[in-house]
């Protein structure tokens, strides 16, 4: 009998060349219209991290820039710990390709921290909405053009993909219960991915559909890998929204809750967006 | 007549050693319990981009994480920008001191984005909060030992200092106007150290003193060089409030509103907090 892995960890195989040097390659499943989905990127930089030997604790904080889109085909992801304290890592992450003069072009910044963390008084101030079961709703139809849409499970609770591009949208608010397709068990870079799968609020906004593309993701991980690990293929109610929409430039705010109401990570982008 | 600069001008005066190379110097007027204040940190990174005779646009994005405390003295900031495209511009930031022994030691990570903006159709999606001017409230009074503290006018709305450590705590949600003090015009890096003026959140929403600093922090700025300068010497309205306290950390969501009402900057930053 032959495992076929999960068209995730598929994209995410990463051979280390030399420390802190790891060979990748991008992945048709998750491309999106001119390179990879966001998401993907975000979780290859994780990726490297949790790979490196030197590391420390779990992911705490992660940002990523999308400074261009990768090509598609091979590339190279530099990771690393420039600080190790005693209980908190830094890093520096860069994914670079080789351009057509032989060149090495660099497609994406990260920084991140990793943190040994231990149990203190704990509050979750912001409750997880009120909302349906996934079971209760329905999930997006495929979508075709858009192929990493077509790995992950997504059922709008609220501020679905507007029906009709009519100038006449009202809120920038989405509620949507998602998770790999096929169901996969959580962990960190599959929650990092979860958190830019949201569409372009400023579709929602406006129901209008615009060209659009996250520019920078910072991820704010609250999770333990316990807490990962007993979501288990559970969905992760996402919810995302606008604060400001300014010449050619949204931010997005995002929770992402397992099913029992757990916070398991805040996160927030700075997304280009035309006209 | 000799004018003297302003203490935020003095303590972010970069001078320039090599492309990309500045030299600076802790201030005691900015100086926090073990460290700088990390706003000034962050002013400090963002400084350090504006100088850079190659810079694209105006700061869209920055992302500076706190490897560690710098000591009083002398500092190294190093920009470089890794990647121009049409109109953004990705940075890679380090702060680096000079240890005991000689070696260099990196206090501070950071990554930023400028961009050349252009007008488009734009809408403030959150408003700002309905609150009494900045004239009818009062100013917290001095704070000895906290000197970067007594910088700014900072004139609590909601959310206060707790008055009784008592452990009565029941909200996270602080308002507060506040300026630079002396007045002073607001600018980018102004705005940058704005972002870090509130106190820890698990103070206010425990009522407890507990050790607290902050990780990372991340600021998107939506206004115009133009909105910045129409904002002056006015104060400006800043909203903080957490989302999610957790074994050691928890995260900040906050908002920079002008007082005519303009979104200046969203910011967000994770926390780390002991007990």
């Amino acid at each position: 009998m032959t495992t076929i892995p999960h068209p995730f960890d598929q994209a995410l195989v990463l051979e280390s060349s030399a420390p802190g040097h790891f060979r990748g390659h991008t992945s048709p499943a998750y491309w999106n219209m001119v390179g990879p989905f966001g998401g993907i990127t975000a979780a290859t930089v994780l990726r490297a991290i949790l790979l490196h030997p030197d590391r420390l604790g779990d992911p705490l904080s992660l940002t990523v820039n999308y400074a261009g889109a990768l090509s598609t085909g091979p590339f190279t992801v530099q990771a690393t710990p420039v600080r190790t304290n005693r209980s908190t890592q830094h890093w520096n992450v860069s994914i670079l390709q080789t351009g057509a003069q032989g060149e090495q072009v660099v497609t994406t910044t990260a920084t991140a921290v990793t943190a040994v963390r231990r149990e203190t008084w704990s509050l979750a101030d912001v409750a997880m909405p009120e909302v349906p079961t996934p079971e209760q709703l329905d999930a997006y139809p495929a979508a075709p053009g858009i192929e990493w849409f077509n790995r992950y499970d997504i059922r709008p609770v609220t501020g679905a993909l507007p029906r009709q591009w009519n100038g006449q949208g009202d809120s920038s608010l989405s509620q949507v219960w998602m998770r790999d397709n096929p169901a996969r068990p959580l962990d960190f870079c599959a929650l990092a991915a979860l958190a830019d799968v949201f569409f372009p609020r400023v579709w929602l906004r406006r129901a209008v559909h615009v060209p659009a593309g996250t520019v920078s993701i910072t991820v704010y991980f609250h999770a333990s890998p316990a807490q990962l690990q007993a979501t288990g293929t559970g969905h992760v109610l996402g919810q995302a929204r606008a604060q400001e929409f300014r010449n050619g430039f949204f931010d997005q705010t995002v929770q992402l809750w397992s099913e029992s109401g757990t916070m398991l990570a805040t996160s927030h982008q700075i997304v280009y967006y035309k006209e």
